[in-house]
C-alpha cells in the first residue's frame, strides 16, 4: 500500500516517516510540505539518510488521489479542514492527526478560534481512539490529540464505575516539548525551557473539549473536567495524573479489575503494578496505567503515560490505519520503549 | 557571630556555606561531618576554594558550644534528635533543617519510622515558617521541609476564606533531585532520572503530616490533604500546584486580596500576575505565588514555586537565624534568581 | 535461532533484549544475571512487559550450551574471561560485549588491572568491528568498545592517506552517561551530572590501547593517540571529534573520497555533508561521519557520532551475529534514529 | 555611582541587573532597549520583581550622559559601534560587552561581516581581560568575549614557556546555550538542543581572531589557533579544552608553577588540583584551570571553565568597572558557584 504524508517536516510527519519505514505492508510514496519543495527530505533531515530520500512535493490533492492509497495529514490546525473536502468527494481515505475533525463545529470554533469544516464533512469523520474503535472504522479518521489519548484511556474505565464522583475529576497533565510543536517561540527557546517547569494555557487547552466530548459518550452525566497542562524540560512523553474522589473505599484489586475489564485484550495498553513513569513507554506505542488509592482522603490517583509522538500522534495514526485496512494492529509499531 | 554547621557535606550544608559567605554578620567557624574528618572542605568540593577552606571536624557538641554562637543541623533525619538534648541543656541556639523536631512524637514515629525525640525536647522547639514567625522566635528552631514550605505558603491564606471547600484540596507537587538528597540510589542515578518524570512515595511523603499539622493551626476544621510528589529531571526547584474547589465564584482581584492580606509586607513572598515558573525563583529565597480560577469547574489553581535548597532549606534557615538574632531579615539572602 | 543473554540487567543487556525483539530470525531463550534470580525481567523493568517476560536464571554454561545456539556476554569486565573457556571447549558461539577479549594479555592487565584470559582463549576470539569483518567471522567474537567504535571508524580511512601526519592525531570524545554503566557512584548521581560537563580518566581510558591496536593493523607506523573522554549530561550518544594535522592541503571532495572508498557499500556508515550531531543517530545502529578542513592551521576535523548502546554495544553485537550466522546484516537493526 | 544598561533584555543585560543589585557602590539608574519601551522590566521578567522595577527607556545617549556615570552596552554586535562615538566625544565612560571594539577594523569586517567603528574610536578603547588589566584601565573598555576569556586565561601563561610548541595548539571549546544569545532560531529550539551536542561555526567563530590577537601580544611568534566550538545541552557554562604539544617532558609541579606565576594573586582565577568541571564555577565570576600531561604523546591538556554570563560577560564587565573606578575588585561578585 502506498501512502502520502502531508506536513512531513513537522514532528508528527517525521515520526510517521520513521515508523512507516518499519511497516511490512506500507510504503511512503510521496511527502508534502509548504516549504522546501523539491529538496530531498534527507538533505534537510540527515538522520533520515537511507531511510527516506524522497523529495518534498507541493501538496496537490488529485495527484495524491491518483498515486497513493491513503493520505496522512500531520499539519497544524486549520490546514486539513481546508483539504479534506476533496478527499471526501473522491471517497479517498484520510487520517487527520490534527484537531480539525475532532470537535463539533461550534466547539472547534470556540476552542481553536478558527472557522470549522462543514458539518457534512465533520460527519464523515470518525474520532478513533484506537482501543475503542469499533467495527469498520471508516475511511475518514480523526486521530485523537496527545493529551486526550492519555487522559481518555485513563478515565474511560471509570465513567460507569459506581464508586466514582464524576464531578470531582482533576487532571494534572505534563508534556515534553515536542507536544508544543516546531514553531519558534519564546516558550520553546532552549534557555527558557531547560531547568524549568511551566504551566500554560490554564483552563484553556484545546484538548479539554475533546476529552469531555469523548468521556460523555461513555457516561452522559459526566459534565466537565479540571485539566491543567505543563511543560516538562524534555523532548517526548506525557504523564496525565488524574485525581478522582471515590464515594466508597475500594481495594487495589477491585480497581485493577475495573481497568482489566477494558484493557485485558489490548496489546498497547498495559496495567502496571506500580505507578508508571515516562521511561516505561518512550519510543513505543504503549499506554501504561497505574494507580494508588488513599483511604484518608478517598482520592484515587491514576497515572497514565504515553510517548506523545507515538501513541499520542504518529503511532496511533498507524494503529488506526492498521485497523482500517485490516493489517495486524501492531505492524510498524513493534519498537519497544527505548527506556534509557 | 560564629556558627557551626553539622552535616556540611550534604546539599543543605553546602548551601549554608555558600549563602553564609555572603552574610555581613556571620562567619562559619566550624564544619562537621561523619566522614572525611581532617580534610579541607575545598579539597573535596573545589567550587568552595577561597570561599570555605576550613577542615571538616568530628562533631562534638561541647566544642561547638564553647567556640560558636549557633549550630545548624543539616543532617539526615534521625541525627539531630540524638544531638539536640545537650544543646537544649546548655541553652545553646540550634536550627534544625531536618525533620526531627517538626512533628509530635507519635506522628514522627509513624511517618519517619524512627523513635522520636522526647516530648520535653520537642516542646522546646518552634516550627518556624519564617513568614509566620511571631514575636521572639526562640533558641530552638525547627526549619520547615521544602515541600511543606511551598505548600503552606500557598494554602495558609485560604484556610479561613469562606469560599473554600476545605475537604477538596489536592496538591500535585514536583521537585528537582536535590530534594531527594545525596544518597546513591537507583532513583537518583542520572540515567534513571534524565528524560523521565516519576511519582514517588504516593500518599506517604513525610511532609504530609507536617503540612496538615501547620494548616490546622490556622483552621482546626482542616482535616487532610491529598498530596503527591514527583521528581523533575532537574537539580533545583519545587512547584506545588494546588487545586481547591470553591463554594462560590470569585474574581481574580478578590483572590489576589486574600493573598495580599498575608504577604503585602513579606519581602520573600511575591504574588505574580501570571502563574510563576521555576526560573522565577531558582537560586533565590523567594516564594512566588500565582493563581487561576475556572468558573466551569469551580476549581482554583494556585501555583507556588521555591528553590528547595534556598527557601526550602538553607535560605529559610538563615532567614530564621536573622529573625532570631535580630539581623536584617534579608542579610545573606540578596542573590536574585539566576533566571537562566 | 535461540540465544542466551548473560548480564541481562545491565544497559547493554537490556538493549539486546529490546533490539532482538525486532529480529526476524532470533529468539531470546534465556536471560541470566547474578541477582534477582527467579524474578520476571518485566516485573523488574516494566517497560519490557509483553516484550520479554522471561525469568532471570542463574548462569550455568552447560545449560546455555544445551538449550541455545549462541550466548551474548553483556557483563562488566572480568566476568566473560572467566566463563569463555568452557564455551570455547564446547565450540559454542559467544559474542562478548565486554573488554575481556579485545586486548593482548599484557595490555589487558595493564589497562584493566585484572588478570587476563589465557593466550589460548584470546587467540580464539576475533575483534570484530563489523564494517571491517572479513570472510567467516568465527564463533568467538569480541565486540568493540563504544568509544573505540566511533574512533576507529573515523580514523581507519586516514591511516594510509599520504597527507596525514600520523603523530598528530588528537581525539576529544564525549559520551552520554549510559556509557559509564549502571553502577551507583558519585559520578553517576543525577545532581552531579546534570548541567555539568566533566572530563574523566584523562590519558587513562581503557579504550586507548584498543584503538591504537586496531589502527596499527591498518598502518604499523601509527604509534599513539592523544585521547580524552568526557561525560555529556545526557543518556545516550558518543561524539568523537578528531583533529588531524595534514601535511598538504586537501579539498573537501578529496577528503570525501578518502572516506567514500571505505564506506560506500556499508549500510550503517553514512558520510554526511555537514558535521553530524547526536540526534542524527540516537536509537539507531548508524555511524555518521562528517569533516571540515582548516587551511590556516592545516587541521582536519573529523566528527563521528554513534548511539553508544546500539552501534557502540548491543546493535553492533547483533550486526556481528548477523554476519557470523549469515542473516541479513540489518535484521533487527532497522529502527531509524528517533531524532527527537 | 549610577549606571545605565543598554540592551537590558538580552542575557548579558539581565545578568548585569542581577549582579549589580548586589554591588555596594553602584545603582542601576536607567535601562534601555529597542522594544517594550515604557514597560516595567519586572513585569516582563517577573524574576526581577522587587530587584529591578525600573521602566525600560528608549536609548538616548545624551540623557544617559546627563543622568548617570557609566554606560554598559550589552547589545548584539553592530549596535555599540554606532553609539560609542558620542560617548567618546563627551569623554563619558562606556563598557562594551559586545564584539564591536575588540578587533582591528579590518579583522572586524572580515569576521563580523559588518562595517567597523572608525580607527579613531577603536583606538580609544582598551581590550580588558581583567586579570591582565594594567595601570589605569581607561574610560572606554572593550569587555572580552566568553570563549575568548576562557581560552586566553588558559593559554597566556604558556605563551612564553620554552617547552611549548606554539604551532600545535588545538582548543575544543564547549558552551551552554545562553552563549548563543536570545534569538529564536532552529538551533536554539529546545527540541533540537536537548539530548544533543552539536559543533557549529567550524573554523569560523568570531572569537578566533580575538584570541589570536591577544595571545600575540604575549608572544608575537604565536600565529594561529585551531579552535572549535560546540553547544552543550545546558544553559550556562564554557569549558575550553586546550591540547598543547610540549617539546620536552614536564612535571605536574613544573606546569603548576608556570600558571601560579600568573595567577597567584588573582582572586578570580583558581588553579585546581584536578581537571575542573562546570559545576565548580557556575553562577560565579571564577575561572578554574586544571591540567594533565601525557608523556606518551607529549600532549599537555589544559581545561579551563567559566560561567559564560558571569566571567564571560556581565561579571567581568563589573570586575572591569571595579578596576576602572577604584572599587574593590570583588564588589558585586561575591556569589559563590551554585554548584548544584
Amino acid at each position: 500500500m502506498k501512502v502520502a504524508i502531508v506536513g512531513v517536516t513537522g514532528y508528527s510527519g517525521l515520526e510517521l516517516v520513521r515508523l512507516l519505514a518499519q511497516h511490512s505492508q506500507v510504503q511512503v510514496a510521496s511527502i508534502h510540505a509548504t516549504k522546501e519543495i523539491g529538496q530531498k527530505l534527507s538533505d534537510l533531515y540527515p538522520h533520515l539518510k537511507g531511510i527516506c530520500d524522497l523529495e518534498i512535493e507541493e501538496f496537490q490533492a488529485l495527484n495524491i488521489i491518483q498515486n497513493t492509497d491513503l493520505v496522512f495529514f500531520a499539519t497544524p490546525s486549520g490546514v486539513a479542514k481546508e483539504a479534506s473536502e476533496v478527499f471526501v468527494q473522491h471517497d479517498f481515505p484520510l487520517i487527520d492527526l490534527s484537531g480539525d475533525h475532532r470537535l463539533s463545529a461550534s466547539s472547534y470554533e470556540k476552542w481553536y478560534g478558527k472557522e470549522a469544516a462543514s458539518p457534512a464533512i465533520l460527519n464523515k469523520f470518525s474520532y478513533s481512539l484506537a482501543e475503542f474503535a469499533e467495527g469498520p472504522i471508516g475511511k475518514f479518521i480523526s486521530n485523537p490529540g496527545c493529551y486526550a489519548t492519555a487522559t481518555e484511556l485513563s478515565l474511560i474505565p471509570l465513567m460507569n464505575w459506581d464508586k466514582v464522583d464524576l464531578d470531582s475529576i482533576i487532571v494534572d497533565a505534563k508534556s515534553g516539548l515536542t507536544g508544543a510543536g516546531k514553531k519558534l517561540a519564546e516558550s520553546s527557546h532552549f534557555v527558557n525551557v531547560h531547568d524549568n517547569y511551566m504551566t500554560y494555557k490554564v483552563n484553556q487547552h484545546q484538548h479539554i473539549p475533546e476529552i469531555v466530548q469523548e468521556l460523555k459518550k461513555f457516561n452522559p452525566d459526566f459534565q466537565h473536567l479540571q485539566f491543567s497542562t505543563s511543560l516538562l524540560p524534555i523532548n517526548r512523553g506525557i504523564m496525565a495524573t488524574a485525581y478522582i474522589r471515590l464515594t466508597k473505599d475500594a481495594s487495589w484489586e477491585e480497581i485493577r479489575q475495573v481497568y482489566q475489564k477494558f484493557y485485558a485484550d489490548k496489546p498497547f495498553v498495559r496495567l502496571q503494578a506500580g505507578l508508571p513513569n515516562l521511561h516505561d513507554v518512550l519510543g513505543s506505542n504503549y499506554t501504561d496505567i497505574g494507580f494508588a488509592y488513599n483511604p484518608t482522603t478517598k482520592v484515587l490517583t491514576v497515572v497514565s503515560v504515553i510517548d506523545n509522538l507515538v501513541k499520542g500522534a504518529a503511532g496511533q495514526a498507524i494503529q488506526n490505519m492498521n485497523l482500517a485496512f485490516g493489517f495486524d494492529q501492531e505492524d510498524g509499531l513493534l519498537s519497544g520503549p527505548s527506556y534509557l
